[in-house]
């Protein structure tokens, strides 16, 4: 920690923070600038608690955290990538993992179609909502019990790996009994209770970046859930929220680079929340695949205007074909840099 | 519902479009203007649904909402300000509302002093956390249910209401027990699982408004609460996240009287997570009181710098006792304006 | 400034790093914390390059000013308030300044009634745009030299100041010649070539703060101005650009205050802009005095659905007059406390 | 346009509502809802000023522009790309375009190396500021005419196009006579003298995107330009201003391809403004043309840690060679999509 103390600070000032830092456990180093003193902490300690404390302080200007406040997601703490196992193939290894299917799981047909389509297209896992976070208490909010029996039927006739979102600690354990993977949306980021709960679910768990969420909030978020007994976390940017309208939100793909120099969890990238409009789903699934992601998350259903939810921003199955066939020689380009990273990094 | 077709779309694509709008039980009215056909959808119906599957057709251009998409929290359904009754007092009525306390219960003889301290400067609501939600697992997670013993037991002590935070539907019960209001993080705002789990609390709800939430957004969450069996809400705006970080959050101070526009809800204010600088507080109450907020609920604390949490943003006691007198002038306009506005709307 | 290097560096690396920070004039400190090395560089120099050319190596991982980047405008180096003369008052002194009038100049009747309005009312300042910065190149662009000339008769007419904007750093000594304080849209305050050609101008300044500008870079333009040569400058809060479309902009009240900590320069609340609607304008007036503004610019008109621009966020003339009324007791309430922050700062 | 009433609107507040906007020549259409009555204005006129007007009744709840403010800049006025000559190369056309260069222009040595290195590599356009917008008053502001010079004869002698920025309209014809591209800064993206300044420069123009304006604002600036006489203009996503900070700003890549849909004016991506950091470049450069931007601009310097300006995100020459062999295969890629889409629209 840096602690910058206002000018003019008096010894006893000075001599007061220096102590109440002592009895956190640091010891100290006092630099005197021109204008003020500047307190150096060394040591290993409750950061965070610290830090509060010190900020409450009259005569501290500023208390800064050098070090990060996460450990366990951390480079520092494990270089090697992460690599979590579903049925038969890894995410976060040398294969770009495609996630595809409709928001929400609406009939058997409906799943059935959607799972095959993108089976045969390329897709290894099969995504649909079977609980719905929903702004309004009046729009559908998803078929439950039935969704998550449907869903994994579907995921098991085509060979997929299945994917939905869990909105409850109350929930974890059933969602869990039916799903490959367990995903966090992004207004349940920083729920807490929840992230708690996902510690021995037992689970891979996707979780998505919530709306105003910064980087380091998310990686904060997943040390949560791997704090609490699960290490199979991957990340996902799905669009932040700013002032721009012309999306439905702004996609910042370049927290997927970012991302990977902080932490050795996957990072998946949703174009579908991102952009919220079909037609740029496909340009901004070629930036994901060339930046580096380690797979997509896209929504793909048999008749997008009839979807109960996110239909203007689904793929139909026709277009999700193609937009695989086109991504072909994108994917082979990752797989050539990824192969060459893991030759360097061994 | 107002739909803008692209220019040059076909008969047949219009036509298509309408026929969809009438599936839902709309009426139809086609608007041809120089550029492009506009058709406006009347009647009454599931708005979001039909919105949705219009937004999905290719040749929509734009679908917009005309009516809001809340109901019961609105001022068109109800025009009288909603009062809730909370031991001797009303909030939303003539008297303005001070909630004061520690940002965590942290122990008996704190809470304590607390609580004598700002009862007696004139608050009527005790506040303290017993379930916390920190940012790192690794900070301090609340005292939880012996914390809310103990609140109880402050606020009783004193002849002050409580409110404490809820952050899972599994503690709703429980925490019900032991307050007079629950309150709803920031983080929380779209919990929806937590929000449908209010409406049978037979508790009043101070809901804050997300980091990142709409005004509108804040209402339909409350539309929620409200629609699931509870219609004592109360909003709160703590100030939003922008790109501006001299204050810990941008304080939309504008969307008190903005949502007085919008709904007959009570609005309170948050200086200190608005601000997170203990020296901004008073300022701000000043102008949350003069604004027209229904209440103010603040941080105030024995030791700011041994508090456990939030400690950079509390008040001494000795400054929540000189704040209360120096808004003494303010709150007193603020009844007669009120009073006024009674005798107006009468 | 603090430079942290990234965790591994070798002595070496650390040693370069070390060089280039004494060959900018600076001591350094070194401290070895348990991950990294941290440096402390002690001095006086240009520390704006010293820190581009750190961030520019590979090994430092972050490089972070400890002293504020401006100097003129703060606190530390001029405590009292800056008082700016205009006519026969101060802003910045012990009377709260209103400035008030339409948006722009459109006939010498709109701006002569106008102005008999406002100084009815208890305005002191007149506003009125003759050179309009709009984002169509379609909308009407003002009345330009004409305006400023009808601008300049009215206020003469009436014992007010006039205040109006300049675009371009080649009309400002034109637009000096009539006006009493030079005002610079939100658009440009980091038009730098604008800024400078304010330093000679010979006119007070109304420097408006950024639609996403930081509280310290609109010191930073403040800076600017001052370096230039001209010391009588003013700062506008006016709203910033969220997320949030309810109102036009978020006004960031809290900001006012933040300043005043900061800095000796007068800060003013414009509502108009800050809101966007006319029927927010009255409530946040009142904040704006009781949060401790010097001043309010506020755009009234004589009929405003005449207006050429603004006229959603203009008052009429009549509800100017009303607002004045309702603001007389909080205006006492701030002379009793500017005349007691006065009394202890002497 | 359209114009929804409040609800419980009076017979004679409709009739003034339209009447209002039949004065603006438009034909009007009423239509009846549930709740409220809408009104459809019909034709061609001036819609901003319109709107203005009608948002300034009481009545008015919403007025809502249907049609694009902007028009020559659309797709609906000309479809066909634009292509932009410059030297023997087309930007907009069937090659990518990269713009490479040091952020300023430091001496005769320093340009001519970085030219050299640049069009060694496959750069077409040298980039480097004479003129440079700087936060504070007290940082390098730029060789000027010197600097306009040494680029000039650094461009000619590698046959490299130029491209520099300038700052007022004071400076549009001295730098047009010394570049081939005049760069509008974000800062000045709605300094609208100098846009209007640009209208007869003689040069192609690329206007980048302001830290927080919407793409529809970034168009409406374009507008001006073509308003104002010169068709030849380009954009530049260069990251907007969000709650992140782990980069410099948050790069919007999604602009790129949601522009296009918008218009016929070729799209640059800034990697390097959008990004701050050089670690993440190539990564963003990747991802830029997989997403089908017309060209990059970039910083590439000799020494990075020794740039007077920008140096933590410029790339060392070395790393601007290895980036564009890297980017090979994937400019081959948009090379054949480039000549596919022609080949559709054609």
């Amino acid at each position: 920690m840096i602690i910058s103390m206002k000018p003019h600070s008096s010894p006893e000032e000075i001599q007061a923070v220096c102590r109440r830092i002592e009895d956190f456990g640091y010891k100290i180093h006092t630099i005197e600038g021109v204008e003020r003193v500047v307190i150096a902490a060394i040591g290993v300690g409750d950061t965070s608690q610290c830090l509060e404390s010190l900020e409450a302080l009259p005569q501290v200007e500023k208390a800064m955290r050098i070090s990060a406040p996460y450990k366990f997601v951390s480079r520092e703490y494990k270089n090697a990538r992460t690599r979590i196992k579903v049925r038969d193939f890894e995410i976060g290894g040398d294969e770009f993992i495609m996630m595809a299917g409709p928001c929400s799981v609406e009939s058997e047909q409906q799943i059935m179609t959607s799972a095959e389509a993108v089976a045969k297209a390329g897709a290894r896992m099969l995504r649909g909502g079977a609980f719905k976070p929903r702004t309004s208490p009046y729009d559908f909010q998803g078929m439950e019990l039935e969704g998550l029996k449907l869903l994994r039927k579907a995921g098991d006739a085509m060979g997929l790996g299945v994917i939905t979102e869990v909105m409850s600690d109350r929930d974890v354990e059933m969602v869990a009994q039916y799903t490959d993977i367990l995903q966090i949306g992004a207004r349940n980021m920083q729920n807490f209770a929840l992230l708690k709960g996902l510690g021995k679910a037992g689970r891979p768990v996707l979780l998505k970046r919530g709306l105003s969420s910064t980087v380091k909030e998310l990686l904060m978020s997943a040390e949560y859930i791997v704090a609490h007994g699960n290490r199979d976390v991957m990340l996902c940017e799905r669009g932040i929220r700013t002032f721009e309208t012309i999306t439905r939100n702004t996609c910042d793909i370049v927290a997927v680079p970012a991302l990977q120099e902080l932490t050795h969890l996957p990072v998946i990238l949703d174009p579908s929340h991102a952009t919220g409009k079909r037609s740029l789903v496909p340009a901004l699934c070629r930036a994901g695949v060339a930046i580096g992601a380690d797979g997509i998350i896209v929504e793909a259903h048999p008749c997008p205007e009839k979807a109960v939810s996110d239909g203007a921003q689904s793929l139909t199955l026709e277009q999700f074909d193609k937009m695989m066939r086109d991504l072909g020689p994108y994917l082979e380009l990752w797989r050539g840099a990824r192969v060459a990273q893991e030759l360097v990094s061994a």
